[in-house]
């Protein structure tokens, strides 16, 4: 059967609070580790390690999505890999999630159920559930998430740990969102490689624990540009950065598609965002895990360089400027 | 020095992301329990318990709050104060929050400090820190806030263990944040003591763990009103509930108040939110706990009613209805 026409969406202000919760959480599975699951005043989680790893994203409509650049299926499974990415990269394995969502009263109740599958889709390929949260009425279309995770036993890689020596190393990709960002800026909904992975990043899951156990000695997702959060480690771990150019690799896709627009790949690698790459630094002279490869190298000092010199232009994204 | 008038006040977006969270994180206390606050891609806490307890709740201007009822102080208490009393109402104890902030670019700075005071005011009076979180641009202040707690090796005090048979009883106050929403709306500022209750909650923290303690069956904090959250555990329990109306005390003051108002201070009590009291269920023949008064049966069957009868009129709050 064909769309009825005269049949109106439903509101998620006619379905209601309590049946809309319903909706996003019956049927739904639940791993091993959520012990008591959504429907109570909280969840509980096994924290096995006797520790738990936390960290909240907020996104909104207009600042970190747009439905007319993404489903809301798409912005669903980024809100959640956003967040499973900053577990990541501390070391952990996620081991549950809790959503926060505020919607305007007249959001289609069909937005939601989209949004609530991309949430699970993201999850459960984490092999993780969305174990509680909040439903809300909001001007703005607001996705809040929690993630929890669990160290299995190791030390949290943290920002301040790098040494003058170490080797700086990435796993994932670095420029392609920003490519897509770029494209979709323009009005053009293809390649679908970029502009797919501005929609939904690919974060290398599993490659924050590899590099916890490899020894890594820091580690940070790419989420405002490659230089912007090496600055970060090199501020914590009161170190300089140098990244070797010839080793940063600027894929031909990048490049072909810059060249379409008159912009520059190599810029879109050193300092777009919203990859969720994970950048380590390691202890030289020791294999590195299967998934980074090397850029750079720790030095003592302070800053980020390129072979030795400043980058000229902006580094990266903060909220407000 | 009187206020400076030829001076603007600063807004976030001239203060910038990163300046934002040093002001609202630099120097605060953080609990032994923090084993890694904010500043990294995640925080990570003691889980001594081997679970975690984790809510998270999500506040919006003009939905939950109005700075012209609150101080920002006033809403940074309650936002904390929701969340944690979700903690207590699993017999836990609160181990850390996250927040996260979505505000205007124009909002002051002064705003978001005394914002940020009012939650780490509340937060410390728990004896926990706020670990982590996300500032981001939002077109409306929100406040979502994921609240951690510990089980201390007791099992979680759920929704839906009420027996036939059990005593029905509250820790807390009832109907005061309601009577102080109904002085706002009429466009008064006092009492302050009802006033008071509506713009910052007083959780019974503490009664949460002592109901766990002594046997409570099930057990939901008041964010709905009284008869909406007893029907909570009504249908989690598969039960019917029946309050003792002479056991359900209208405070003096809030009479006072109705009085003064023209409206029903029992229908405050019953049907109220946001006081985040405790209702739990014990066997009966038991001393209750110290903190917690009796209101009420269990029997077979399903539902809520007062000395067996059904309550006229609308029973509790739901989003977008």
């Amino acid at each position: 059967m064909g769309p009825d026409s005269s049949q109106e969406p439903q509101t998620i202000s006619q379905v209601g609070e309590f049946n809309l919760i319903d909706r996003v959480t019956a049927g739904r599975h639940q791993s091993p580790g959520t012990l008591l699951g959504p429907g109570d005043d909280a969840a509980v989680l096994a924290a096995p390690d006797g520790r738990v790893v936390a960290s909240t994203d907020v996104l909104v409509e207009q600042v970190h999505f747009r439905f007319d650049w993404s489903t809301p299926h798409q912005v669903g499974r980024k809100a959640v890999a956003v967040n499973l990415s900053d577990i990541n990269a501390m070391g952990a394995v996620p081991t549950g999630l809790l959503v926060g969502l505020g919607c305007p009263p007249d959001t289609p109740a069909t937005v939601v159920d989209e949004l609530a599958d991309g949430l699970w889709e993201e999850a459960q390929q984490a092999g993780i559930g969305i174990v509680g949260g909040d439903m809300v009425s909001s001007p703005s279309l607001t996705i809040s998430i929690t993630a929890l995770g669990d160290l299995q036993g190791r030390e949290p890689v943290t920002r301040s740990g790098a040494r003058p020596g170490d080797v700086v190393a990435v796993a994932g990709r670095l420029g392609w969102s920003a490519a897509g960002l770029a494209v979709l800026g323009r009005g053009f909904r293809s390649p679908v490689a970029v502009v797919g992975a501005h929609r939904v990043p690919e974060p290398p899951y599993g490659a924050g624990p590899q590099a916890a156990v490899a020894g890594a000695t820091s580690m940070v997702d790419t989420s405002d540009g490659l230089l912007a959060d090496l600055g970060h480690i090199a501020t914590a771990s009161k170190v300089a950065i140098d990244l070797r150019l010839e080793q940063v690799e600027v894929p031909q896709r990048l490049t072909e598609v810059a060249s379409a627009l008159g912009a520059d790949a190599r810029h879109w690698v050193l300092t777009g965002g919203e990859d969720q790459a994970l950048i380590a630094t390691f202890p030289a002279n020791r294999p590195l895990p299967p998934d980074f490869r090397e850029i750079g190298v720790v030095a003592e000092g302070s800053g980020v360089t390129i072979d030795g010199k400043d980058y000229e232009g902006p580094t990266g994204w903060e909220h407000w400027r």
